[in-house]
């Protein structure tokens, strides 16, 4: 039976993930849970960010189930880099899978579409680009200072996240990837996806491509997002693309996501894309969609494919009976969820 | 009188800048106007992409007036590095600026907008960044392949253009001005950005400042683009983010962009944020509304503000007057706002 690391976090991560918990619990009775308390409470407690320990700990666990990190009291980057990055990249999170769907009942801010026409994942790559930490401050707060950020990137990387977007999309109806980069200004780091690019796509007649500048795909995400099935993009231009495609089908109030590392060697994690929400935290009307549909990628990823469904049932049944703009209960959702599943 | 340079450059390009000409010569005739032949067709025809002789001679003009360059039969990166973003770092247009406005007539893919209610202006930074050229390939093609890009920030650079978006921001009635960056992943580049702006907003007590994340800021670009007045931010969030206000406000068809050398030692540029689009090419149905508003953002770099602010009645006016979908010749909406400036 799986073991399920918890991190609730901060804000609403714990009223969040009681919930996803619930559901899974009821779909797929059996998991152990074990709790791990992180964040920035535990920092301002107790100074410890991520301790050996419990990174040992959670590498004995066969996923981590996530529900927010952060407070605006703790300084920039501190826990971004010091947790939640940590993780992504220790246990080589490779693949930062994002799936965006316009579920029916769901409000787009634009005029045109309708539910069930945008239905994309993002596959970001999550171990590598911008996100290495490669950066660097000279003669800092003078007239002289300069900064630096490096954006690393391996074929070894670069390769197998694309890899992994082609095998989903070659089991999706419509067998599109389209390549997300800037190879017009970033030429070196441009150069290297689009030949691990061709090299993958060759493999794979079956599946139609395109390739899009990063500012091109921002623009389509508003104009046309119907037309993306499976994005590849790197960590950056994935960690922006995502939030449009979020906003583009009701909020990262839905957002789901799964920092995957396919081989199994290493637990993958599973979070909402929204923040701990400071504001609202507490009071019990968080929505915990996001929670639960990552809740379902876990699942998913853990081979148990027919339970992901019926939570992505659910979720649909859940959402086509709103009131948009109506006042909602954290846990009455959880409970009509796991009620339905 | 002002001595301008045409570069008309490829596909529609020669198209809408004939239509900015026209509409400049006649609200504010008695510049002078030198054509030079750039872009792919010269590439193509003579190898050279811009010739020593060539900068020299556009270093003594007051502007230039840019239609479009490439073509898709050019590698990615050769026209890019070697021309368009070679004028922006030898002229030191540090200031690329881009307002996106919900013109009258037109229709913007959110539901919830209507026109007159976004009118913000993107300060994207040019001359540093991502956009160095600071990168390099090891192993090319190889398993072991490496490719790295970095980013160049210098305090300098960070706040001539933040200094250049608060003196935008407080001449105009909303005096607001967010940064965007990513402090909490990209620490050292951010670090940078973030002591800047709060230096410079110390001596603009009367200008609101915020600060969002770049992902925030391109979901709040679609959900609540009216929320924005000036954003400062670096030159690849400004590349995407820029492409997201287009979206918003119309599509790419009708944004305007200015490469400003603010100093005026050297000359400033001013180009309309499409491409040239060689699907239409020589066909006479572009729309030069892009075009001619870049043509009122070189007006009023050149302290024609009186004469800028008459092309954007005129654009005003002919965008009302417009059936969304009616097809369009591009001489005619030329000839049209020139009668009406
Ligand atoms: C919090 C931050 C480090 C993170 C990221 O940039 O990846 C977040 O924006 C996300 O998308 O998961
Ligand atoms: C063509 C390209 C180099 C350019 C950029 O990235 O700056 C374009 O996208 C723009 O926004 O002007």
């Amino acid at each position: 039976m799986a073991r399920i690391a918890v991190v609730a976090g901060d804000g609403i991560g714990p009223e969040v993930v009681a919930q996803a918990r619930k559901v899974i619990d009821t779909v797929a009775p059996g998991f152990s849970y074990t709790e791990y308390d992180l964040g920035a409470a535990r920092y301002h407690r107790t100074g410890e960010i991520l301790p050996d320990s419990v990174l040992d700990e959670l590498a004995g666990h066969d996923a981590i189930l996530l529900g927010a990190v952060g407070d605006p009291s703790v300084p920039p980057g501190v826990l971004e880099r010091g947790l939640l990055l940590k993780l992504r990249f220790v246990f080589d999170q490779y693949v930062n899978l994002r799936p965006s769907r316009l579920w029916p009942g769901t409000a787009s801010p634009l005029g045109g579409v309708k539910p069930g026409e945008i239905d994309l994942i993002c596959v970001r790559e999550g171990t590598e680009g911008l996100y290495a930490g490669a950066g660097g401050t000279l003669h800092r707060d003078t007239p002289a200072e300069v900064a630096t950020e490096e954006s690393l990137n391996t074929r070894h990387g670069v390769e197998r996240v694309i890899r992994d977007a082609f095998a989903r999309a070659a089991a999706r109806p419509r067998r599109k990837v389209t390549l997300v980069h800037k190879t017009n200004v970033l030429t070196h780091a441009g150069g290297l996806w689009a030949r691990a690019f061709a090299a993958v796509a060759a493999e794979h007649p079956d599946v139609e491509t395109e390739y899009q500048h990063v500012d091109a795909a921002a623009m389509f995400l508003v104009t046309q997002p119907q037309r993306y099935d499976v994005i590849v993009t790197d960590n950056l231009f994935g960690d922006i693309l995502t939030d449009i495609a979020a906003a583009v089908t009701g909020g990262i109030g839905l957002a789901a996501s799964g920092c995957i590392n396919p081989t199994g060697a290493k637990p993958s994690m599973f979070e909402p894309v929204h923040g701990s929400a400071p504001d609202i935290a507490g009071k019990g009307v968080a929505d915990p969609v996001a929670a639960v549909l990552s809740g379902a990628l876990l699942l998913e990823h853990l081979g148990r494919r027919e339970e992901a469904e019926r939570v992505l049932g659910a979720v649909a049944a859940e959402l086509s009976a709103r009131t948009p703009g109506a006042p909602l209960r954290t846990a009455d959702v959880g409970d009509r969820l796991a009620s339905t599943v």
